[in-house]
């Protein structure tokens, strides 16, 4: 029986998703949680994708496989039960057998959230405690050219070995709260994302919006395909993994 | 010459605001930053008042005296380097010298935040994940009872030997996220709050949101002055002094 589940977390005080051997991690905590509620044979999950150290999410979503049809509100329940306060599952569902959370994955959806004005330590791991005033149309014209299918080489790990580059943005947008106009958020929807792509777009955006580069200068960075003629990388805590869409 | 600051923190890692031997404090991180820049002289600081284990400050206010006169932007700048992420000075002015960061309150709110709906990790230190749907607008008629001069004996510390139980609150508020109707922000304005004041007003509200307490049985409850006659205390992460009238 495999089972889809949609789950949250604070990435503040984990190594990241994905299992690593004496780091705390979110695929650790669930499997360790999983094992135990299978009677402690070995379930392994299956994710979207990873996020890494410091990257918080608000709908991750998984597969796995259980021998048994377990009541579902039940299993949900047993979960977060043995889950520690950072992890929240939110939802389970059962799927067919073939399904898979990271193959079938149609398009992500990141969220990236800045503070233009001061630093509030409260939301310090939340929100990129920035403090500048940034050219937000200037800004917003660049995230025009980041929309559509490019080669995203740019904006990934360097040295790393990929065959494939290309990814399509499908919607990338900036957002201004009303009731606090130094709050932004930035919304990249895409059909995939590249490893630290979403934070080294932010921090090219942040340096368009800086006035160090011009947003007509995106063009020659997506076409340059070479991670030192982008700029960079936005930390961590401001980013979020808001939805994934099947 | 006596200064006066505003600082904002998150109160998830400390053991309340006052200095305690041993225990990482609001105070203890500030005086240690202050003596430092005071060439290891002591320097003590007087705030507004204190806040618990958990609770969090937007606009903390407190005086400190120091034999110098300094330049208002550097001590600002040095204080902020030397104080850890979680603590944020936000301004700092001169005052007379018989200025009472204590005494010469003339109000203060705390406001108290609550997710009605399901459980978010990213918020668990910053707002209460109650998890139930409440009614409203009892609450609302409750708030109203509060306003007003009361002796909240039946709203404090049990035992607690004082003389002087009688607060105004001059509004007591609900505000729901227009964005997001299960959250909830309760807002208090009053002359002074006593010792767990807010925080058993909202355990109360909770109840009469739940309804297991009619709004109108405030009233009585006031009455009382017994402390077992009102409710739960509702936890310290919701919680945030966030301004102070002087």
């Amino acid at each position: 029986m495999r089972y889809f589940m949609t789950f949250s977390y604070d990435g503040s005080n984990f190594s990241g998703y994905q299992k690593q051997i004496k780091e705390r991690t979110i695929q650790g905590e669930i499997e360790k949680a999983l094992t135990k509620i299978n009677g402690e044979i070995s379930v392994s999950i299956h994710a979207s994708g990873r996020t890494d150290a410091g990257v918080h999410a608000y709908n991750q979503k998984a597969h796995f496989d259980l021998d048994k049809e377990l009541d579902l509100s039940k299993l949900k329940y047993s979960l977060n039960s043995l889950l520690p306060d950072d992890i929240y599952v939110r939802g389970i569902t059962t799927v067919a057998d073939d399904f898979h959370a990271r193959f079938n994955v149609k398009a992500k959806e990141y969220i990236y959230k800045i503070n233009l004005d001061g630093y509030n330590p409260i939301e310090r791991n939340y929100v990129y405690q920035l403090n500048k005033r940034l050219d937000i149309p200037e800004m917003e014209r660049a995230l025009k050219y980041l929309e559509g299918k490019h080669n995203f080489k740019s904006f990934t790990k360097p040295n790393e070995e990929k065959d494939d580059y290309v990814r399509t943005i499908i919607q990338a947008k900036l957002e201004r709260d009303p009731k606090n106009v130094n709050r932004v958020t930035i919304s990249l929807l895409g059909d995939g994302f590249l490893r630290y792509m979403v934070r080294n777009i932010v921090g090219l955006l942040i340096e368009v919006g800086e006035g160090k580069v011009k947003s007509s200068d995106v063009i020659d960075i997506i076409a340059k395909e070479d991670r030192t003629a982008s700029g960079i990388c936005a930390p961590a805590c401001g980013l979020y993994l808001n939805d994934v869409y099947y």
